[in-house]
């Protein structure tokens, strides 16, 4: 998401801008309204993506755990907002090109040249707090059922506040990676998921797996608790998924963004589709019937695919990018179980391997971006991410201990966290 | 939904809009703009209108088949964008003036003229895509709790990529219907609605019912397993619904545009309004009780009833028809028992009798329609769904297989199709 | 919410509008697009926040009583919709400068002055039913468990067409409050939120306490049945009131109205974000656990606390306003206990206390409010809304009955109002 520059671009890779430079253009001042309203939908969509993350995640779970999964997604959502706003902003906004770092500074709106900018500057903000809401949720399904609420709310302060908003400045804030190394990444395939699932990762591999899921015969995955509000979630997902895409993509000032918005819309969505269909049918393969978290990380891991470069690709290409990212996540979970880590929703196939594919794949369709450049800034970002989120999970883990207490897991965590049950009037079998 | 012709039109019918051709109109390119955000808007709407189908449906239907309902929709709404992208684009657009079939060709996005055009195709498209999932999701709910996934996917493939393409070809692609009969239908209530809900019932007629659902005596209704989730399910349809009418509905180009648009939404509203407390009138006076799934249906079938002419109607005109649309749900359902026709969801009811009934009505408010040619229209359109869903059933029946073993029905479909229980940790009773 | 002179106002207190002023303006045409279509997103907005409050109170009480919880929010939504339609917009839009009473007359829409009025006047009648539905959905929630449906229907026709359209006509219809006292409530945290809460404490309090809600010893509070689905509506109810206060404060029509629109977005969403950590906090020193209802009402009361001026506040201010908001949840309800009052979702603080809350503390932030004016302002809204309510309450009470009979209490309202259970085939433990 190049925020920086939000009324340019799109218009070089539109067959049609020549047309579409002869019409009368719109007014600076509808300019900037169009711009800032498609900037404040977008995040809209970035919360409501948290909603269904959220319900993808209670209902993945076990049912003693679905309330503190719940209560984790709004509590990592509320404190990713202030600390973004409290310390990320500065480190995102303020980096000098080809820079670092940017500076520790309470973010506030700055609108001193409205007509240059192009966009009102909370509404880009109010954005990238969403998408920094996203990856905290995203990180929250990986530790579910084991993590304990106080110490997932102290990483994600620090996530939030340090760790995303450094490494998402080296490409959106304009720094080293888009200025040494034209890193494309438009909509955060790596930015956001591939930056949360490898915290993900991190925190699952350290904080260990929940007990009894790795058994000394075979690895016994727990069921989900509530198929369909997991299933209404992906949906949810998926939809919030097109807004948030097009509005991190693409600027909304001219004919030419619209026209680019409207194809990334119908790229992502033909994406996510592809990412369902081939769960579906590689589940039907493998394991003879139709896993429905599979099914769920297959639409989310289209998303994330085509997350990356939504606009250069042709339709026939973002759907097999797409489909591509439902082989991932079911691939992605056998691999977890044979290295023993127990990432609790997939969130590191379906974030961490389906945004460094989409990465990966945007010089197959884009010219401008290389193969190196794609994988040293997936990496760098990936990389830094990991290595932070080691570093925080192995402080809290010896310090004020990073998972519940082992009667407390057998319990349910919702016992020891809310003292109530998420569902108490539905006895179990 | 006249999208050949987006930006004109709207204006005849509003006493204000002498007044306000007097206003600087906006430039082409804010008129691009508007029209195209106006469009992503409602074509986001549609697919949130597919996850409220999925909540009504999933919590509907007993729990053992809660699960595949919701992964049914999800897997329905991908394969759905994928065939009208693959075979229903081009049927649906190419389609010459009076004609009756279009072009078989992949879709592609085409502003060789956008002033002219007046929104991004591909804003339409999407538009277009999530009104098939939508119409995929309808006929989904009529068949559950029996019906193969499988086989409920490939009719699902030929009705999005062929049946609803050509039958709404012939009134928004400009073809017969609308070019000899002036057949009117803004927003859906037959071409989306009249239309899934003919292919609903020809598929619950062909498959046959559901085990046990029609004894000797009377007909016992099966128990909905999750009623807020069905309820909350209609609100999500009700809301989003306002946004897919008046986006089908309405451009978004001029002032007379946005005092229509407006119009639609509150007509529309009271429409849905009217019809949730005809079904609780309705249900109380026959019942003795506020049957759940008919307050439902209630608001789907004011929705419906609204969807082929939103604009005409004085309000109160609108509420009377939204109202109505209750009362034909509230009567449908005991009809189809009667006639032994096992639809799970109220589909017919719901999207064929109020899409009918909603086209039927529009002569009384809108003088441009008549009766013979809203009946003509209505007939063509759910006739040709119907006949051709019936072979397409019929075909599957006798190869495939249409439904699930007898063993797997009574089990729950959840344990043959994902393997799972949709809520493996709620006893039942 | 002033309404009625949308186009005007944000640009005194918007250091930028200097410089905005120098660019193109918008021209009028595109002026009234975007404020329609803003009011109408708000307005969407709204009706997604009932959807959301539906989930948190069906979530929060228990499983016999959830599935009429959700279907008296549905037909209180479909009820309000018509009664603001039939009687209380006139009530509410013809109000004279400085008065107390509108018209009796059914709203239809008006635009014989497009340019002047600046948009559709039915966008911004749409803003209003929805207002309307979330207040009677407030309602709801604190009389659950015990209610008639018809009670509560005949109590919301009343509220809807009456008691709210009066006091709102005071201060957003140009009436007494707003040209005699300068009382300022841009997002309804008194017009909406106090005068519903105060509406649900008189209801509380006349209809009495649910069985065994206080026995001899102390106050058990009863279990909420559905925790996930109470968290996943606390977050829609979040990012939808984002939308839902933005489009009430704010006109969208110039580069200054932008600004300001996504600055209140910044400002609810830390306003929300320190409710929901302050919640969290004060759960945690209280009770050694993080209660889910109160997370949920800390989001809801951070968000209400923000809506009487979500402009002026710097982002600290929003912040601390909203934090306060979760302060005031937590300690609310152990008050309410003490006195007795058994407001089965906590509607009275979080709407009431926090709505007068975020009504006194305008001053601090704005010079152009009175402590006096606010209170004044605050006071007028909330007793007549109690003392209306309260006399409709003894009315139905002692008339066609206010509450179910005992045994339909002890059995579950569910069975009594919908002849069904919630969740029929999850068993209790």
């Amino acid at each position: 998401m190049k925020l920086s520059k939000p009324v340019a671009a799109a218009a070089a890779f539109l067959p049609t801008c020549a047309l579409a430079q002869e019409a009368t253009p719109a007014s600076e001042s509808s300019v900037f309204l169009f711009n800032s309203l498609f900037l404040l939908l977008a995040g809209g969509a970035g919360f409501f993506l948290v909603a269904g993350l959220a319900m993808v995640e209670a209902g993945l779970v076990r049912a003693r755990n679905a309330g503190a999964v719940a209560v984790k997604v709004i509590a990592a959502a509320a404190l990713a907002s202030l600390m973004f706003w409290i310390v990320g902003g500065g480190l995102f906004y303020d980096v000098e090109k080809g820079g670092l770092l940017g500076s520790f500074a309470l973010w506030s709106a700055k609108d001193v040249d409205p007509v240059g900018a192009g966009r009102a500057s909370a509404a880009g903000f109010f954005l990238q707090s969403a998408l920094v809401a996203v990856a905290a949720a995203i990180i929250s399904g990986a530790l579910a059922e084991r993590v304990r609420l106080v110490a997932f709310l102290l990483f994600t302060a620090f996530y939030a506040g340090l760790v995303h908003p450094i490494a998402a400045s080296w490409d959106w804030g304009g720094g080293y990676l888009e200025a040494d190394w034209k890193f494309l990444d438009r909509a955060g395939a790596t930015i956001i998921h591939a930056s949360a699932g490898a915290a993900a990762l991190a925190g699952a591999i350290i904080i260990g797996p929940r007990r009894g899921r790795f058994p000394a015969k075979r690895a016994s995955a727990p069921l989900a608790s509530n198929v369909p509000l997991s299933v209404v979630g992906a949906l949810i997902v998926w939809l919030s998924g097109l807004g948030l895409v097009a509005g991190s993509a693409q600027p909304f000032g001219a004919i030419g963004d619209a026209i680019g918005a409207a194809g990334v819309v119908v790229s992502a969505n033909l994406a996510v589709s592809g990412g369902v269909l081939a769960a579906i049918v590689m589940s039907s393969m493998i394991y003879k019937r139709v896993d429905p978290s599979l099914v769920v990380n297959g639409a989310i891991g289209g998303l994330v695919a085509i997350s990356a470069d939504p606009i250069s690709p042709a339709l026939w290409q973002a759907a097999l990018i797409g489909a591509f990212g439902g082989v991932i996540v079911t691939a992605g979970g056998p691999l977890l179980e044979r290295l023993r880590i127990d990432d609790a929703r997939g969130a590191a196939p379906a974030h961490l391997f389906c945004g460094v594919w989409g990465a990966a794949v945007v010089p197959w369709t884009n010219a401008d971006a290389s193969i190196l450049g794609q994988l040293v800034g997936a990496g760098m970002i990936a990389g830094f991410s990991f290595a932070m989120s080691a570093l925080l999970w192995i402080a809290i883990k010896y310090s004020i201990g990073a998972r519940v207490s082992a009667e407390d897991e057998l319990a349910g965590v919702d016992q020891a966290i809310l003292g109530v049950s998420a569902y108490p009037e539905f006895a179990e079998p």
